[in-house]
């Protein structure tokens, strides 16, 4: 097992992403291969005393993709960028897996690019694992495309499904499609025509019309959107916690001892039920669709999302998620 | 002032509607009808020993709509049901305003079949107050429509504006584009259409894309979006909220003596925190582009949530949005 890493990607790169690398390599039974400029990547490196008895490797690359261009002209014009360079190792056969942290379009569109979709899929989606009080929802697509056409929100929906089985190991997930509403008459054109064509699909558990709040209680395996409407979900859910977190601290400093001592005598609880919810304890969003295994993930990373990230694509390397999706397309095809 | 206050409409209907009522007759400078079954609503009035001091009178509906029911529809058969009659009352003078807890989709279809939408306005929209820790962020279109055009969203935008200069008080209100992206290129062609005729509207203070994150955090005064968006992310929300308490509560109690002692220590600050942000005190959604004030709450609403309603009814009437809203259409008219 090999992964690429695009080291260069991301707002703490490359520091965060090697140390994360660095974590990843003692704790996973895998080999990385950190993608981007050698002498900043060694710099880093250097303040790991162990890093060269780990399985690590550094694959140079001159250029890098920054957040404000546009993605598929700077995977088309900088062919040495660290993006481009870890997704060719996939595409070569040389890693199984690439991660990065950096442009999210910038990642979709190398791997549309270099590694191409998987035949019969009609766009690559990304699925982005919630923590709920039951574990765990896969909400997709998170952002790699907008105005799908229902027949995308399909095969996400069976992309997700197979995902949420043979990663997550949830039996015969409840797929759910998100709507404003529980009733089939409920909607946009958009998800009234893909709730018929879901509802018509024998090979997964669909469970009928998920509503916002659904998400967070985990009341299905798999939430099925156009990207549009699952980024702005996940960036609002990211700026809620953010702001309550800030809030709540800022009134324990302006609050008496008492307030305090409180929040000193709770710190331990919340710590603990915060991993149970911490996004950032699954890392990385798998890109599904693409023919190579490709993680992708948020840009403010730190080492530990790194690592889980790195886990997340040895597992979806691993659950052969690929051969899954291929022989579903293929099946369906055939009837 | 008169509020029309639909008594049979919501989860807790007519007890929660009917003392939320009672607590806004001593609170505020109004007269509220109460419009419902007579005896039902006499009925929980007893347990308010000087309800009949109060400027509280009752307008019998033999009819209530139920959640399912298809609302235009129902609005079109049962003449008699709370919420129609409750809107008649607006529409005949008799009211200035009307208020509903009860389906959303009967409370907007009453709306417009009967008080009609204001000339010139192409969709009436929701617009819902989010409480944010730099006050109040209007939300809309919250969920009356669906599949918008550009030209609605534009409305919708010029509308909050109107609302959040004269009932928030907010100089030249800051508008933002709910997307995906900061960039002026990003998004679906629903907002990316959207996003060139705000930018042409001199009337309002256009200021570019919102993000998910921007609206907990209160970077705009008003936030600009499609009903699917907007009722996806507000259900998120709740949900979000729900869930966490929930969990806080769970640890709290499955953790030791130090845990429930912190709790304890930590509850006024929290209290008050929450007060803060608290949607409630908020209480009601204005529909803006009909004739006629109609303040929509949750279907979940309590007596608390009722009163507040009721106070954003009176304040939507006294500040003559309606006038408002009529003059920029002219204005834009000519233009």
């Amino acid at each position: 097992m090999k992964i690429a890493v695009d080291a260069m990607g991301g707002d703490y790169a490359p520091e965060q992403i090697v140390f994360g690398a660095v974590r990843a390599a003692k704790k996973y039974d895998c080999e990385i291969v950190l993608v981007g400029d050698e002498i900043k990547i060694k710099d880093v490196l250097k303040r790991e005393p162990d890093w060269q008895q780990l399985p690590i490797t550094i694959q140079h690359a001159s250029e890098v993709v920054e957040m404000g261009e546009h993605p598929a002209d700077a995977v088309r014009n900088k062919k040495d960028s660290s993006i481009v360079v870890a997704t060719e190792l996939v595409k070569n056969g040389e890693c199984d897996a690439v991660l990065s942290a950096g442009s999210t379009g910038a990642s979709v569109a190398a791997a549309q690019l270099i590694l191409k979709r998987i035949r019969g899929i009609g766009r690559p989606t990304i699925a982005t694992p919630i923590p709920t009080p039951k574990g765990v929802t896969l909400l997709l697509d998170s952002g790699a495309n907008v105005d799908s056409k229902p027949e995308h929100l399909v095969q996400s929906g069976m992309m997700g499904s197979i995902y949420a089985e043979h990663v997550f190991g949830k039996q015969n997930p409840k797929v759910g499609l998100l709507n404003i509403g529980e009733e089939e008459s409920k909607g946009n054109e958009q998800v009234k025509a893909t709730y018929q064509l879901l509802k018509d699909l024998k090979t997964i558990n669909f469970t009928g019309n998920a509503e916002g709040r659904d998400i967070p209680k985990g009341h299905f395996d798999v939430v099925v959107c156009d990207g549009f409407v699952g980024n702005v979900v996940l960036k609002f859910a990211e700026g809620l916690a953010t702001t309550i977190l800030k809030l709540i601290k800022e009134a324990v400093a302006d609050g008496g001892v008492a307030a305090k001592v409180g929040a000193l005598l709770l710190t331990p609880t919340l710590k603990k039920l915060g991993k149970k919810l911490d996004a950032s304890e699954y890392g990385g969003a798998p890109l599904l669709g693409v023919n190579g295994c490709c993680v992708i993930s948020h840009g403010s990373s730190n080492a530990k999302s790194v690592c889980s990230a790195i886990g997340a694509a040895n597992d979806y390397v691993k659950s052969n998620v690929l051969g899954h999706i291929k022989a579903a397309i293929e099946n369906q095809n055939k009837e």
